[in-house]
Parts: C-alpha cells; structure tokens; sequence
C-alpha cells in the first residue's frame, strides 16, 4: 500500500527541534518542509548548511535573520497558508507552544507539542510504547519530556507486566543543556526541587493513566543526561530474572552494566559517541543490570536508569506523527521504522 | 560534683579528626593531650601551629614528619603506654583503626572509631541522640558515618515519634572533600553506586534497630555535602505540621527554607560561614521546611535534608568520648553540653 509522506515543519529549532529535524529526514514516509525560528545563531546557520528551508516563527524577526546572513523562505505563518505543512513539530520554549496553537487551530494544520507545555494544551500526552493509540487521528498531541518519558518507558513498561502498587523515584537532573552551559547553570552545588512531588509524576499519569507515582527531584553540577533511581513496589511479586526480562523486551530500553565500564553519566555519553550516534544523542534509555535488586520477599524492585535529556523524546516526536496522521496505525510497527531509521538498539555493545 | 577531665588523644588528623580535635579542646570535661598522624604537610603543620602536641601514629613515620619540620613528640605508642591518653579519637583511613583495634586493646585504652570502620570493630554503633545509653562504659565504640548519622538523625526521629512503616532514602552523594578536590574526585557526571541496596541503609540499622530502609545512592560533580531525599511510609498516618513539630524538636536537625534562598547545598555552606563556624561547618542537618509534604491520606512523608559530610559527625565523637568513659550518663545533657561549646543552634537564622 502506497502511502502518503507526511510534510513537517519544525517551528523551533533548539535542543528538541533539531534533533526532531534529523529525525524526520530520515523517515522513509516524511519530509521536512522547513524549520522557523526566532534568531540567526550559528544553530540556524548550520540548519541552512544542511539544507532546511529557513522561516521565520514571527514575522517581525524575518529582516533580522536576513540581516545575520540568512535566506529566508518566508514566514511560518505564510508557510502554514500555502497549505505546505500536514504538521508542524512546535519545540518552542515551554509556554509558547501553547500560543502558537492558536495559529495552528486557524490554519487547520496539525502539531506535536512538547513537554514544556501542559497536558491541557493538546489534551493527549504521548509516549510511543504506551499509548500510541491515544493519539490516532488527533490534531494536537504532546510528547512529554525526557524525564516522563524515561519513566513511562521504564516504569510504564514494568507497570505494564508485572502490575506497580506504588512507584517512587528520584531524580538527580543536570543543570543545564550543553549549549547555554555559557550563560546559566549551576557550580559545585546539588539545588532541590522544593515542590515535592515533582511535576514528573503527575505527568507521567497523563500517559500511564493508572500509576501511582510519587517523583522528587534535584538539579546536579552536570550538563549531560539525568540520573533515575526508582524504587517501586508490585502489586504482587516477581523475581530479578523477569524484572530483567520485561526490561529487555520493552522497546527503547536497554540494558547497561558498571561490570562493563559504565560507571556513569559520562560512560553513556562516550558510548554515544563510539556508536556514531548524530550529537552523540542516545534515543535508548539504558538501565544499569548490576544495581537491578528486587527484594527478598519480591515485593520491592529498586533501579537506575540514565535519561538523556537531549534525545529521548526524538523518536516520540517522530511516532506522534504517525498517530495523528494516521498513516501508520500500529504502535509496534511505527516504532519498529523509526528505531530503524534512526539507528536504535537492544543492545549497546 | 567534680567531675574527671577525660584525657583525648585524635589519631589521624584528616577531615574529622582535625574537627573532633577542636571540639573536644572546646569541652569542659575534656581536654586533648595531643594528635598523631604519619604525614607532616601543612594539616599537621597548622595542628602544630595550635599548639596541639604532635605524635608519630607509627614510628617509622616519625623521622620524616621531623624532616618536614615538626616537633614530634613522640611516638602514638609511647604516649599510649605512658598511660597518658584515656579515649583515642581513631581517625584515620577506613580499615586502618580496624588494625589499629589491637594496640588500643594492647595498651586498655577506649577508642572511638568512625563510620568507614565495620560495624563489628566497636560493636556498638552510635548517633547520640538515638543510642547514648549502649555506648555506656564501653571500650570501644563507631561513631557511624556522616550519610548515616544524618539518617538517624532525621528518619529516627520522626521514627521514634511516629513509627515508620517504611523508608525510602536517595542520597545524592558529593563526590570528593575539599581536601582532596585537587588530586581525585569527578567532572560534569552522576556516577551510581552500583551495590543496591547502599551500604547507608543497613548501617542505619546498627544504632536504628527496627528501622526497615532501603537506600540508593549516586555522586554527583560537586564537594560539600550530600543531599538525601526522604520517602517515608509511616505505620499510622499524621499531619504536616505534626511532622514539622518532630522535626523542630529533634536535637541537631534544624529547619530552612527555599523562601528564605535557602535554594541549594551552597546556600547551607555560605550560611555556615555567615555564622563564623569554624572552617564553615555545620553540625546540623538542615531539612527543607517548604519541601516538607505528606500525602493526602497522611501515610508518607517526603522530605529533602543536606549532610555536612566534613563535620556532623563531629557532636558525636565528643558525645561517645562521655559515654564510653561515664563521665555524663544522660544523652539529653551530653547534647546540650556539646551544643552549647560548639555553638550549635536549632535556629540557623
């Protein structure tokens, strides 16, 4: 069966949207249209380098990115109107998504938002391996962040199998992103996050309706991927080896060991780079095996898992698209493309 | 009633053994007959320049640390067999005061030894305000570590108070002292320790015998402090400010606020130095009073705490010095004793 490519515009070309722009490239049944941003930095500069058409989000902005040396297409909102677009992928700063969903809304086009924006603003939170068909159809999903979706992946994915009573992780965040480590961050201090719980949890309700979560967390002295300690207690019981195996067989999870030489943040991090991976993204959320414990009596499941904060919520964006176009109805196949498109594993080395 | 001046002698003057010194010289029924190390650079120097007496903790060692320019007064053994010293503060690195066990037996004197030492080196395992009572007239005694002191303080006292079904403790570990910050330590990571349970828990239950907690813990890219995020199930329900009340009255934990820029570990380190503690330390485990939360059905509590790892351990070496050699018999007056010389408060501002 013939199907349609599914024509993409990336409104926000930051940490998300151009990893998302990559991404899309790469996807046998879409294309990118363009990406529209806000300022002519060495990022857009290097998206024109790759060949992305270049709009600008705001009219008022074209002229000053023409001025920093861009061409410049036209305006989002002209792109949008020429009917070019089936959907536009907003990786904007958290509150300006849900803005621009008010042009989206006039211009009868569809649009993933992301996890900065609230549940509310598309009314589905989206991650692939749990609640694709959520989002079939849809003219608004939200993928939600790294944190929520590592924790739909691992948690949702145990919860899935083995039944959770109560989950209740903790967080240790990086700072910051890699490339405004120059102007903000923090030094040689751990700073809590004095709202407890955490907004994680109840976010990752809005796609594991039924989970009892309860998430702290903290920000660390770091700039790459966050660290997960959960501790979760089953309904019933389960020994290591089926913890073991439901995590081997949940998609986009794998499984690292210290026994290995990962021993931290940093070792996910150089395997990413040894693998060849594009930024040294990791897509996967790798999940240390030697610190994997289940108590005596079966009860109790306590792990680590590393979140790359960067990358994770690629390939969400890239099924989300999918769904909502309905050109692919199946969860295990749109993932299945994807993971393959963009390189993904069950096995890291 | 008059009471003996115990005689102290602090055998390794690292990070707490410089500190214990100098709390001890500040106690009233104490005095500090001198210290001995095996190394003469500018720590023993600055000793020395105190005017605390310097001893050679092996004799090998003593040639050199006279080469390096110090008065040494002699050897730890010899001031030992003089019948000079009444408690050795044992100080030194892990596994080392297990070995030296046989010289302080050797010689009949007490000996304090610090939480890197196994729990059965001393046998009794001790935080004051939870276990004074089994440290009484005892040879040898563990002060635990500054992770778990922490622990007893915090989780022990809303244990003691209101029973708890379960606790659940992350800890999010600085990754080196200052001390050695130059020649160790790790760079923009998180690194997890991979043993799962942490060792804290179990220790925990050396001085908290029924005490059911599981801990996880990671290092982060920072020196000063720990922090440790609390989930507590307690066997009954309560209120917040019920908590709170506990908290305000628990001994060496005291209360901080996000709203008063209390935002991170460094706020604590500034505020240590704002109130002239020497060397910027803190004896207190500050809670965070605004992440303080208990569940709606008021069966958890989570709360977020910082661990001065240099120095909270400091009270309770001059606490188990009174107790091992029965010159105080009541914790609640050893507490107040060793607070007021130290100028410990339960308001930090």
């Amino acid at each position: 069966m013939a199907k349609a490519t599914v024509r993409v515009l990336v409104n926000g070309y930051g940490v998300i949207g151009k990893r998302v722009a990559d991404a899309v490239a790469r996807q046998p049944d879409m294309k990118v249209v363009g990406i529209s941003d806000v300022v002519g930095d060495y990022r857009i500069k290097i998206a024109a380098a790759k060949g992305y058409e270049i709009y600008a989000s705001v009219p008022e902005k074209a002229e000053e990115m023409r001025r920093a040396g861009l061409e410049v297409a036209g305006t989002l909102q002209e792109v949008l109107s020429k009917g070019a677009v089936d959907v536009v992928v907003d990786a904007t700063p958290e509150k300006v998504g849900a803005e621009n969903k008010k042009l989206y809304e006039g211009q009868g086009v569809k649009a993933v938002f992301q996890g900065g924006e609230k549940h509310e603003v598309a009314g589905v939170s989206f991650v692939a391996q749990r609640n694709y068909a959520e989002a079939l159809g849809k003219q608004f999903v939200r993928v939600v962040s790294c944190n929520t979706t590592a924790i739909c992946r691992v948690v949702g994915g145990v919860h899935a199998k083995l039944g959770i009573r109560r989950a209740r992780v903790s967080i240790f965040r990086r700072a910051v992103d890699v490339w405004e480590s120059s102007h903000t961050g923090i030094m040689n201090t751990v700073v809590p996050e004095l709202k407890v719980p955490s907004h994680h949890g109840p976010d990752a309700q809005t796609v594991v309706h039924d989970l009892d979560i309860v998430t702290m967390a903290a920000k660390g002295s770091h700039n790459l991927f966050h660290l997960h300690m959960g501790m979760l207690e089953l309904n019933g019981r389960a020994t290591r080896d089926e913890v073991l195996e439901v995590l081997r067989e949940e998609p986009r999870v794998v499984m690292v060991a210290g026994g290995d030489g990962v021993k931290g943040l940093n070792s996910i991090f150089e395997i990413a780079r040894d693998l060849g991976r594009s930024r040294g993204d990791l897509y996967e959320i790798p999940v240390w095996e030697d610190a994997l414990t289940v108590s005596k009596d079966g009860r109790e499941v306590y792990l680590m898992w590393a979140t790359p904060n960067e990358s994770d919520v690629v390939p969400e964006n890239v099924d989300a698209i999918r769904a909502m176009t309905e050109i692919e109805e199946r969860a295990d196949r749109s993932i299945a493309l994807t993971d393959d498109r963009l390189g993904m594993v069950k096995r890291l080395y």
